[in-house]
């Protein structure tokens, strides 16, 4: 049982809420047994931090004054697992784009729609917020284990992929309408930031503007919720 | 200018944190230049509060400890306002029923995608967050005041207009696939708590109970969503 809180191995993981130690190690923490079960379904799962036994191998119990110190939720879970980051995968037919999202709350949500709406990999600005941010994992329920996601410097990749895929950029004022929009087998959509939405930049190399019709007292919608919706549409 | 934050004034609108307070008064707050401006322009804005000169009536100047002392936000706004709560109107021919949404910034969400999708009532359970949370209406982006939205125990309301509208469930697990609901012109959607749907006594007096057809990885879309999805499926 870890007791101190100023043990070396407790210290080293709550380096890892620091984005920059994160990436350095390969590693993430989640939070709850949901997540953590999840980890270990996928084969990501290295080591569980709990208050009680647990049946996990490398298993580790902890007093509640530890779990505080490694926890990033107000009310400590009862189990933490420090998990893998995983490989990069092929991109598929249907990349889902995000431009500069910044809510962790926004992105969680995102990467769970892609999941249920069958997006094959997930590509985050440089700009984005942080994937393995506490409060995105925990909006993901869990589906950040069940998709490719990759970061990128999207001025390059973009123009990287536009001639193999078509290009749908998104924008709040004008575009095709969603219901009219073409279906095609491999296709790229860029969604973009909460305040700004996509990039001008990135707007002139789409091939086709998607629109959502809505009623015109409302400006815009979430953008978990405008994705959502265009990847309802487009994957039916 | 009030620079006391034991100003009589300040500690009454102080009181507007609470849910009891507000729901005496029939008055609540909202943070921030877009939201007053909201307010303004719906005939609700009483008084407005800011760190410098504004050209709205009833305005008063006031330190920012003063603005600390009433805002919910970690860095206050530069103004607030104090609104008065809408009268209830006709419940019209789309209406939204929320069974105890917990979460306020699913709930501001959905409030927002309502308007989008023109819904004519939101009738939220006793049960669900309160309306005038903070947090509610700051992810309404002003939507809030572009609706009819009312509280009812659903015991009893579900039940009086079951013979005048239809009434849709809502169920991850199964039900009339979304894309193959009939769109009637007088219907009333009931969307669930975050983990645990639709109360059952409730889903018994549906009509039929919509499904989105999603990828089996993912067991629910974040309620947002799959409220916001419905809502533009029926729309159409």
């Amino acid at each position: 049982m870890i007791t101190s809180i100023n043990n070396e191995r407790i210290k080293e993981i709550s380096k890892l809420n620091n984005k920059k130690y994160r990436k350095e190690k390969g590693l993430f923490i989640v939070e709850g047994e949901h997540l953590v079960e999840e980890a270990y379904k996928h084969n990501l799962l290295v080591e569980v931090y709990s208050l009680n036994e647990t049946s996990y191998e490398n298993s580790y119990i902890v007093t509640e004054s530890v779990m505080k110190k490694i926890s990033n939720l107000d009310s400590i879970p009862n189990i933490i697992g420090i998990c893998k980051i995983k490989k990069e995968e092929e991109i598929g037919n249907r990349i889902l784009i995000l431009d500069n999202i910044q809510d962790p709350g926004n992105l969680g949500t995102i990467i769970r729609s892609a999941v249920a709406f069958n997006v094959s990999t997930i590509v985050l600005s440089n700009d984005s917020v942080d994937l393995y941010n506490s409060k995105v994992i925990r909006a993901t329920e869990g589906m950040i284990f069940n998709i490719n996601i990759i970061s990128r410097d999207l001025f390059s990749f973009v123009p990287s992929i536009k001639n193999q895929y078509k290009i749908y950029g998104t924008n709040v004022e004008s575009g095709t309408l969603l219901k009219n929009v073409e279906k095609v087998e491999k296709c790229a959509i860029i969604m973009g930031n909460e305040g700004n939405g996509v990039k001008k930049e990135l707007q002139k190399i789409c091939d086709e503007n998607i629109y959502i019709e809505m009623n015109k007292q409302c400006e815009s919608l979430n953008v978990g919720v405008a994705t959502s919706i265009i990847l309802y549409e487009l994957g039916r």
